[in-house]
């Protein structure tokens, strides 16, 4: 299955440390896109030197700018993709799991203010990572995790420099050549 | 099972929205406690305003202000309970959550910088949420996602003043009267 995340809302500056962790999320858990409508450089440099060490960067994942969040989504539903809306207004995301896995293409909207009314009605699902408020960071990696059923966790990221040998204690990093 | 977080390596200003993500997770996935070192108002009032609206304050849930983390860890020891340190070097999820839900006093070590090479030889777990670079609030998520098996999506919270009827557009809140 294809995912992207469509990141809206972001507050220069206040939420670049988690709009960061929304792009870290959004690579190491599986999906292939993350779509943003600010310009923020700490966040692309952050990325690239994550991806440039510990491998998977585009095309496997990329960020991409993008003018209006609006034209995405309604591009995106014209080439046959669903749009789901995380919020916590939203249905259980045990009631909607069986037909999300069923989809082909889905880009997942993660708001970080306020987020404005349309993309409630825009969106093909409006769900909810239980209905307690407590961040969108969290609710992107669940779904993403009921989705690909943790096999995200065991994904290959192309073109690594460095792979982590998992270890009960300390740091085991092997350097990966590139012969 | 009892589930307790400790944040360690908080920045001021820098980390505080990260941290608060933090916290709103703890609260919301089910766990009673989150230590702090760092004294941080906005945060305990984020978490203050987010308890008496939706409910699950002290002593479902609440923030303790330790001075030494060192000494929670070894008190929490003592005390016959584990210690979980959540770190990409560690030890895959997978292959631990049978044991770890085998467990009835759980304390989640997340860091935000570098964390001292000390939490690791004291955790009885170093757990890695995938062995690939993304966020502590989304690794303290599924962590407590996989203890908890999604159950905690249904959790009451108590003494609540709103409650979301969850729907597929729009938000729907209802007020929960006090009698």
């Amino acid at each position: 299955m294809k995912v992207a995340v469509l990141r809206i809302g972001h507050r220069l500056v206040r939420d670049d440390r988690t709009t960061t962790h929304v792009a870290l999320v959004a690579r190491a858990f599986g999906s292939q896109k993350l779509y943003m409508t600010d310009v923020d450089d700490s966040i692309m440099r952050t990325i690239d030197v994550v991806c440039k060490r510990w491998g998977g960067g585009a095309p496997e994942f990329e960020i991409e700018i993008i003018d209006q969040w609006k034209n995405l989504i309604s591009n995106w539903k014209k080439d046959h993709g669903k749009v789901v809306h995380l919020t916590m207004y939203g249905v259980n995301i045990d009631n909607s799991i069986h037909e999300l896995r069923k989809e082909t293409k889905l880009l997942v909207v993660v708001g970080a203010e306020k987020v404005p009314r349309e993309v409630y009605d825009l969106a093909d699902y409006n769900i909810a990572i239980g209905n307690q408020p407590h961040s969108e960071i969290a609710a992107l990696a669940i779904l993403l995790d009921r989705i690909f059923k943790g096999r995200q966790f065991r994904k290959h990221f192309a073109s690594a420099a460095l792979r982590i040998i998992p270890t009960a204690k300390g740091k085991r990093v092997e350097e990966i050549s590139k012969s």
